[in-house]
């Protein structure tokens, strides 16, 4: 699929998401998370295309989240496996299994997070590591990191006031008179 | 592009990608986080073909993280909105635009999560919400919520013993001996 390259976006998730945006790439780093460092085992789980997989690989390898290792010489074999960079994209993954685990219950089966200790489940929330706040709406907002253009300023943070039909319509800078008589229903 | 529906299956990651692994989706929701709502305003932000953002936002309403709502009459137009299962995915987003931060850095200017009251940068971690306690590396496991298969019970656990050459290959049941004999390296 021909797309727009993000990465000199200033928002950060676009930024991420030059490097890992794509399907496959995260169901590669779910199971490299679990341990898997072999084409064939990586092809074998997912049930992805070769070229599919060798093309997601080099791209993840490029992106420093996986390194290439030789494990065998004779013949030559290589293994992938996470980077430290890679390793910290643990929290992604966590948010995005639980909110599947909430949202999308598996039918008759499904995998939950325990705690290794006690064996209770676990239920992650993002807080801020130096003040344990969680991170909920209202309590953080997006800053400008060191000159950031107003179009990325106001990213993730609460959603804005209310709009009504006329006003909004003449507060869009963007659309023309002319445009604006068009109708824009989808 | 053509691929495998992972909706099926128990891991709870690919549940959550089957809705919103795609490129676009996490863009669109990031865009509905900071306001965005209509069409043209989503169009404009992301510079999406407009039939593919008709597809996506469409396969958001259906997956239940967007609502389509008319908020004028004459002429009728729609505006989408988060549902409580897309306000939901916040922490993906959030955990994305910390990633982001820390390992792409935007050249020169960039957004960051900062403290609504004290304005203090935020470093965003996940925690079990009903103990506090950091879910790192060793203190946390996936178990089984009701029956899942072997396969899936590994998932995104640390990292297993390291494999050696021969023994590895041996130990691969899934290989068989005429397959171990290829050069399979990539």
């Amino acid at each position: 699929m021909q797309r727009k390259s993000f990465a000199g976006m200033p928002c950060p998730i676009a930024r991420s998401l030059e490097h890992v945006g794509e399907w496959w790439s995260i169901l590669i780093l779910r199971d490299a998370f679990r341990g898997v460092r072999r084409f064939e085992d990586f092809r074998e789980s997912l049930g992805v295309a070769p070229n599919m997989l060798t093309r997601r690989l080099n791209s993840l390898v490029e992106a420093g989240l996986l390194r290439r290792e030789l494990y065998c010489e004779h013949p030559p074999r290589h293994e992938y496996r996470l980077t430290e960079r890679g390793k910290d994209f643990r929290p992604v993954l966590l948010a995005l299994l639980a909110w599947g685990n909430r949202h999308f219950p598996a039918e008759g089966e499904g995998v939950m997070l325990v705690d290794t200790e006690s064996g209770a489940r676990i239920d992650p929330i993002l807080v801020d590591r130096h003040t344990g706040r969680a991170l909920e709406r209202g309590s953080y907002e997006l800053a400008p990191s060191l000159a950031a253009s107003a179009a990325t300023r106001p990213a993730l943070a609460d959603e804005p006031r209310r709009r009504k039909c006329a006003s909004s319509d003449a507060a869009s800078p963007a659309r023309s008179p002319a445009q604006r008589d068009q109708p824009k229903d989808r």
